[in-house]
């Protein structure tokens, strides 16, 4: 039995949720493990992004968003409208603004002092139900899916362009 | 520690979405594994399944499902709305149809060139929010759930009957 | 290659939904299993709970809900209203109800006899969305999250104050 960890980073555009097929990624991860057979988890540490297995698609929009990640962005957007403004969540609010400016990294999540960088409560809920991580099938060396299936990582936060971390465990003997 | 992985085939019945109880394969599995304390994963390698864990419900409706997959299938049907034609979704579009004809089982997934086989958008959506696996507890040998929980392998694909395979690993000592 | 196991006790107040923070926990669990590399996952055993992972927020509402869990519960409201009465939802029928009454414990789930005790179809579907399991990093001995990131236990059950169990599983080397 052994254990292989790698974290690859990711890049976000901003402006709206950011797709990145990661399969690739996790099979060179399996590959390099030497893992014959156990499990692969593909995790997210970050509260504003997720992981999860879909097909991948060969038409995309104008935004080069596929299909079915269009569609994704739509039925999400139903039930958990984009914020705009403060008042369109309860969150963000008045202590935790005080405790980001409090934080070394402040301007980060505060660039400027702009308050509305915190405007994603849209994000951290969609991150909640997409869920932050997929465990996979490692099976004779290989990742266990069929032809169709891929591995997405994605960052929901809508409000800048960011490096974002995914971690990849491989686990087995 | 040692690892254990079992292959189980289920069969779906097209029409509606197809919830298939693997509880006891799950038990079984633990069994065969031998392992006493570590991780039970169970995994769909298919992008219109997913696995969830649900209380086993002993009332049915005229089809045979049980009374809360009838309500999870009412509640995400709000949501996400069966396929019934193209344009209810962006998904599926034309480089992704002819992606497909030249998949060599082109048949397998447009039987008779029949493209309304792929209006399968809602069950690729259904799938991502309830998730491709989850991971359960292996205590004493024993499946570590209360006497309530069961664990559900669900195929959301409408468009037809099919064999899927459910993948289940087990990780411990 | 070495696992721990650790079953933790928390308690829901009922009424709504109870949420709790137990990334202290889990930091000590993988502290106390001295796993240098590799996984740690949280998972319920109970089907009307779930798992997941989300930014801490330093504001609560009038009945200590982090605004963020708020927003959750407007958002799962919206799709899954809570249950009132029979029939807002298949669940629960006759053939549950008699299994129930037979089971040893019966007066736990219907105490008094009272059947609007399992007025609880909205819990077992959130629970279902949100998911049973997270796996996390474990990288260098800790839990490989950001500083913002924190695990939440939460029991969607409204109908009673219980105590609950959450299973924190550390594998590794």
């Amino acid at each position: 039995m052994s254990v292989y960890k790698e974290i690859i980073e990711v890049r976000s555009k901003g402006a709206s949720p950011t797709f990145i097929n990661v399969t690739e990624e996790v099979r060179g991860a399996i590959e390099k493990s030497g893992i014959r057979d156990g499990i692969a988890t593909v995790i997210s540490p970050h509260t504003t992004c997720g992981v999860f297995f879909e097909e991948f698609v060969h038409d995309v929009d104008a935004d080069g968003v596929e299909t079915l990640q269009h569609d994704l962005n739509d039925v999400l957007k139903k039930i958990i409208p984009d914020q705009m403004a403060l008042d369109d969540y309860h969150y963000p609010a008045e202590e935790h603004y005080r405790a980001v400016e409090r934080w070394p990294n402040a301007a980060e999540y505060l660039p400027d002092g702009d308050r509305s960088a915190l405007f994603n409560g849209d994000a951290h809920l969609k991150a909640t139900l997409i869920g932050s991580s997929q465990t996979f099938l490692v099976d004779g060396g290989k990742l266990g899916v069929g032809t169709t299936g891929y591995i997405y990582f994605v960052d929901f936060d809508r409000t800048r362009a960011r490096t974002r971390k995914c971690q990849i465990v491989v686990l087995g003997a």
